[in-house]
């Protein structure tokens, strides 16, 4: 971690436990943030937990945020408070989060290793968490699925077997670099936020195609991927965390299972 | 700028023009890379204006790219050359020039404003570019607007009726925000690059739904918003780049026109 770097300058103005502000029900994007903090065994609040922690989602989320003279107001949730510092999105959050909870590389050494990390998250966020999404709301974010069921098959279909190998392959190509260094991580040899991410978003695709995961898997084409989901998955403070009641189940958010949208590829 | 940030620390070491690899043809997700360039006064070279400049993006676009040590395999173009560095990723490039081209605020006595340029970045880009985006895609990426245009018709529609004002209501409430300061600027009283993105999402979108924009200007409620437009337009260096052989014009890239999308709203 570099001593120099903004991060690390306000730590001492900013010992305070994280807060974040995003939704109940679901691992959502939302997820990516908490698997960085149980990682570093961060103290943080989250308002999935909270009684009465949906008010503040719900501020948000309608633009009735708080009276604030520095923060600028914020889109949507995931949203992390940390002092008086009021941040939203999922990888500007993970990008402030990364260093302080040591979660980069050397950054002193190769400051530059900070864009490559940033640069698999938003790949990763893009292919195999905002595609996903789409799969369920081809036509309207603002509409249900089961309006449009006949065009989220067609988009899904497309999905898993064009677009899931494409970005799959990308990251089995990451993982063969020299880059990626030794280890089962993405980059220069340490466990970075970006494997996080990727193990989510692989997470959840597992569940929501579990036919057309386990043939790919099976195909052993993208080996290194999948031994990346399972080396962070093994992880001891992830592993208690995802058998925690901290960790909310899969159900009404990104990552969805429809038996009709269960093609194998 | 905050001298003690990675960015400043490398510079001496890389005081080398800047790469832009990208498409020919049209301005897409490159047009911010060049715009932050633009304006900076920047010495940099651009693919799209070289005599097989296409076979550097087509190079990184197939995972051929060449052999390298240090940098990780990238998915897509835009991608940056500076020295031996080689990044991709739209907000990520944008992250790395930032500061090095003086369009954030001032980091030293203001370091998470970073992280609020960069969120209203990331913004603007989900919502008034991919959206736009996936308005001609809305099944599969890989298909032809042709081949999907009654569905591309519904979510145009979707989009320009509730996604175009609410994220246009979005920066609406940024501008009128303290954290926006005096001026036209969406952060901190001063030009950054998110005012550039904004800038170049806005006149896109001006271009593949004017019937709409046209309506929505007119309505006055994003005010500020069409004022930053101009603004960012009357830049001298913005103004006379726009009128240079160097801007690409709009043709099948992002934003495209086609008249049965051109929704009024």
């Amino acid at each position: 971690m570099a001593s120099e770097t903004p991060a690390k300058r306000q730590k001492s103005s900013k010992d305070v436990p994280y807060r974040l502000i995003y939704w109940p029900g679901f691992p959502g994007r939302g997820e990516h943030i908490r698997l960085a903090l149980e990682e570093a065994g961060a103290e943080y609040v989250d308002t999935a937990h909270l009684e009465d922690g949906i008010n503040d989602v719900l501020a948000y989320n309608s633009g009735e945020q708080p009276k604030d003279e520095t923060n600028i107001p914020l889109f949507a949730p995931p949203i992390l408070q940390h002092g008086d510092l009021v941040i939203s999105q999922t990888p500007n959050i993970l990008l402030y989060l990364g260093p302080r909870l040591g979660l980069v590389t050397d950054l002193e050494n190769d400051p530059d290793g900070l864009y490559r990390i940033n640069s698999l998250v938003l790949t990763a966020l893009d292919g195999l968490s905002n595609e996903p999404h789409d799969c369920h709301h081809p036509i309207a974010t603002g509409l249900y699925y089961e309006d449009q069921k006949e065009e989220s098959k067609r988009k899904a279909e497309d999905y898993v077997k064009n677009r899931l190998p494409k970005f799959l392959g990308y990251f089995q190509r990451v993982l063969e670099s020299k880059a990626s260094g030794d280890g089962p991580w993405l980059y220069g040899g340490k466990l970075t936020y970006a494997d996080l991410v990727l193990f989510q978003c692989l997470d959840g695709l597992m569940f929501m195609f579990p036919k057309a995961t386990t043939k790919l898997e099976r195909e052993g084409k993208y080996g290194k991927v999948f031994a990346l989901h399972k080396a962070v998955a093994e992880r001891p403070r992830i592993e208690s965390y995802l058998e925690s009641s901290r960790r909310e189940k899969y159900s009404n958010g990104i990552y969805r299972y429809y038996e009709e949208l269960d093609f194998e590829g």
